[in-house]
This record gives structure tokens, sequence and C-alpha cells, in this order.
């Protein structure tokens, strides 16, 4: 399967609502960058409510998708982190310390405004 | 698989990117109704930019959705119909003439609003 990516106005958005596997996590990665690309969007909302738990390499493309997206100029904000997948990546040792967070995808998107000045 | 559902705001926002079977239809129908529900929200997007060719079976859901959930009291727009999806849908008699559609997610969150006199 893939995850979804919706384009709104100058912003993508993307919510994981299921499981994902290794597969689909790199299948997600090069699907965001090259819509990045495509759409030439200036920043990215990745909702997290739903995931219950990661794990280290789910974790780790995550982390490095934020990197990555960054590189190519477009801001990401994870939203709606849950406290398990919080102390997880904190245990593995991602830093995301330089990645906005926000409560929801509503305050996520006012969190990209604001980020972006626009 | 289950169809993500984004909550933004007042509206729920569906992007239907994959090809979806017999099940994942069922599954989807269920859980926008539930998702309308629990959110008490007054409008749903249904996005179908990405999906280029539907079956019966699919289109006959996609009607009853739209129906079941205006009596739920909140309005379906369908956005991003493509040409062979629209012919699908008049050859099998699925009449969705009195749903607002929309040719991006973008028009179609500006349609709903309009709708919804907010």
């Amino acid at each position: 399967m893939r995850i979804p990516i919706l384009k709104l106005n100058n912003y993508l958005l993307v919510s994981i609502q299921t499981e994902i596997d290794d597969q689909t996590a790199i299948q997600f990665q090069e699907d965001l960058l090259s819509k990045i690309h495509e759409s030439g969007s200036s920043g990215v909302v990745i909702d997290l409510t739903s995931v219950d738990i990661i794990d280290s390499f789910i974790a780790k493309v995550l982390g490095d998708v934020v990197t990555m997206s960054d590189l190519m100029g477009a801001k990401v904000v994870l939203t709606g982190i849950q406290p398990a997948v919080a102390m997880t990546l904190i245990d593995l040792g991602i830093d995301l310390r330089s990645v906005p967070t926000s409560l929801d995808l509503e305050k996520g998107l006012l969190k990209l405004h604001k980020e972006l000045g626009a």
C-alpha cells in the first residue's frame, strides 16, 4: 500500500493511520520527496495521531525524510506524536529537536504558516 | 488497508490514491460514517484525483456513502473526478447530480465553505 499525500494550497498533508511496514516507509519517503519536487510545496505536515508505536527502522526513515525535505527546501511539521512514540524516538536517539511539532493537524498548519512567515 | 481520513477544522478530508478493493471500500464507508459521528464534522471532501478507473461496486459504495453522510448531516464534495471515472459513474446510472463537485481539494474546501454558508 502507499500512504496518500494530499496537496492543499502550498502544503502537503500526510496522515499515517495504519501500521506501516519497512517497504511502505521507504515507498513513502520516495513518494513524499517526488511530490515535494513536482508540486513545489514549501511545507509538509505529517500527522502521527493514529500511530501508537514505531520501531527503529520506521523512526529512522521518519527522521531521514524530515532532513531530506528540509534539504529540498520544504519545512516539515510533525503533529500528534503520542507519548509512546515520543519515548521511542528519544530512546533510539533520533534527534528531532529542530523539527517543529504540534498537537494536531490544524495547529500544525498554523505553525507552518508562522515558520514560513506566510 | 484502510483509507486515512484527515480531520481539518470542521471538515474531513479523504484522498483515495490507491486502487481499492471491495473490502477496503466497505471499511472506508464504515470508517467515514463513524468519523463523521465522533468528530461532529459538517463537511467532507473526497478527492478522487488519483483514481483512474472504478468498477460498479466501488461506484455504488461511493454513491451510498455520499447519501449516508448527507443523512447524518455532513455535506460531501467530490473532487478531481477524472474523465473515465465520470463516464463510468454515468454509465452505471449512479446519480451524483445533487453532489457538489470541484476540480481539486482546495476548490472543494471553498465549495464546502460556500455550501455550508460558513
